[in-house]
């Protein structure tokens, strides 16, 4: 925020130079002041409103430092926000990053703090979302609360809302490869036993949904402004968990063909039902909508369709072969009873 | 964030219950989506424009868990983020919370969130500010990480930058209390040797501006609505620190009477001019502009000038007694060095 602490702190103050080095003077079209006052400030176009999320990240809750490296906490922290403005179909305008970092990550010549900047700003470059303020404080655990700021237009956000039953569900990209990516992280992690985790390179590939995982920003920007979609969210908790959350706001019920479902390769089907932190879309549109089968280059799979809520049983059904079955919500518990409770 | 998380997590989900029956589904005029979706959106009138400001309190740093009573954490996390929104002459729109809260904090019938809440609900309510969305999560060390946004005029905010030599420097109320009710607070401290602290009701006024500090929104309103300041920011960490960044921002220098000071009752003059989390507006104005005595009912007192920037020497000057003498930005540092090291 802007009001960057600016007393003299030692280790601190070499930080926030660094951080405002790479934050820069920068601003868009939507952020006219940025890091240097009390706030920031964000002008939009008349026709547009403006999204805000925020997620915070903790070591041992949300990553662990012995296993992801310092560019991956970066990366994650932001496309965790980025997600957010994705599924309300919002073009992102300026990120807030408070940052709290233990005293020994940051001394003698410990760069987490640098290795976290990379990863975050190379994110950031990507999506052209500026960094506008923020705050830094020394923490006895490492921790990093993101608040994303994100223009759309009046009235056309992609809400959790929308859906009526008969609409078709959709979802981008593959499903469970974060679960399987975090699954790999475990067992590399186990056989190093607390050293510092080197991952071999030929696991980067089953490793990079998890620790990089690309938001669908462009895919959120693409439903909304055809729109496409009635209905959005995110994938943050897997899928059983986040269609819950859709079909509740929209009082709908839903069935996801388990035969329809894109697995990512190195999933399992519990993965990609459970698994979380995948950050695709998943979102509705009306049968009459043509979806085309591929938005900004990524895949877009049917997977299910809405139905009428009944008034009991749970809101959203597994259909395999033919059986219906209930989709119960337990991405994060799942997890956490196997051991991996660093799922979110 | 809206995006609070919502597996089956226990004590989280209990305390994610209380935040957003608290909360409510509130919507004011800019709020239009609050709590219950991926983002909050907010719609401002063509006219305005949206300031932002993120402040990160962390336990042992910010505040003590065995000194402050969890309502005044609660209220000095939203003062902070309301305060900076004031600087900038913004009305308060929505604000959104992270909270990290260690287990053993939320367990056993012990009440530490509840006790939080209520302190930030009722600044809450105070300043018509609603919750429109946050994050929840377990952590090793207690931490509140505040977002403020608020509405202001397009090209009317209050900025560090537009300050002339020859305008006349002015402060809200009273200076150094803040610091006093610290020292109090210590002092009390010391002699309970760790045992929670029970606060005299002797003692409630000296510790009211530390403990519960007024931020003054409707002064920085008033302030940007009649056009009456050529700059502003918030006194956070002491007006040496602060006047500091006024007159880098502004290009200028300034000189502060030390006999128009307005010391608090309890305050020693270096903690009137060191002392920081007074969270009063230092602003300054055309020497042709009539500022004022009081606004919105808190006094307003002229305590210096700006003068041209030399290119060498201290930007800010004490006067004392005809005498000038370099007023150094030590803030942070003075209380650190005393074993205070909880000031910002």
């Amino acid at each position: 925020m802007t009001k960057i602490p600016s007393g003299s702190r030692g280790g601190e103050l070499e930080l926030l130079r660094a951080i405002r080095l790479r934050a820069g003077k920068r601003t868009n079209a939507g952020l006219r002041v940025g890091i240097g006052d009390d706030c920031a400030l964000i002008r939009l176009r008349g026709t547009e409103e403006l999204a805000v999320t925020t997620d915070l990240s903790i070591a041992g809750r949300h990553f662990r430092l012995d296993w992801h490296p310092p560019e991956s906490v970066g990366h994650r922290t932001l496309a965790r926000g980025l997600s957010d403005l994705a599924a309300m179909g919002a073009r992102p305008v300026a990120a807030f990053l408070s940052l709290g970092v233990p005293g020994e990550l940051a001394a003698g010549g410990r760069s987490w703090p640098d290795g976290f900047l990379r990863g975050f700003f190379a994110l950031a470059e990507a999506y052209e979302t500026p960094l506008a303020g923020g705050d830094l404080a020394e923490s006895p655990v490492a921790l990093a609360d993101i608040v994303l700021t994100g223009a759309v237009p009046k009235g056309n956000a992609l809400l959790r809302s929308g859906a009526r039953a008969g609409d078709l569900l959709y979802v981008t990209g593959m499903l469970g490869g974060a679960a399987a990516g975090l699954a790999k992280l475990a067992e590399l992690a186990g056989m190093e036993e607390g050293r510092p985790l080197a991952i071999p390179s030929r696991d980067s590939a089953i490793l990079a949904p998890h620790l990089y995982p690309q938001p669908r920003v462009r895919q959120g920007l693409a439903l909304q402004r055809r729109s496409l979609a009635t209905a959005a969210i995110d994938v943050s908790d897997g899928i059983s968990t986040d269609l819950g959350h859709l079909c509740e706001e929209s009082g709908v019920g839903a069935i996801v063909e388990r035969e329809a479902l894109p697995i990512a390769p190195a999933a399992s089907l519990v993965q990609a039902l459970h698994g979380g932190e995948d950050y695709e879309l998943l979102f509705t549109a009306r049968a009459s909508v043509r979806v085309p089968g591929t938005i900004a280059g990524v895949a877009v799979t049917r997977i299910g369709r809405m139905t009428k809520r009944s008034s009991r049983g749970p809101a959203v059904m597994l259909s395999e072969g033919g059986r219906l079955e209930p989709l119960e919500p337990r991405g994060w518990e799942h997890f956490s009873g196997s051991g991996l409770n660093i799922q979110r």
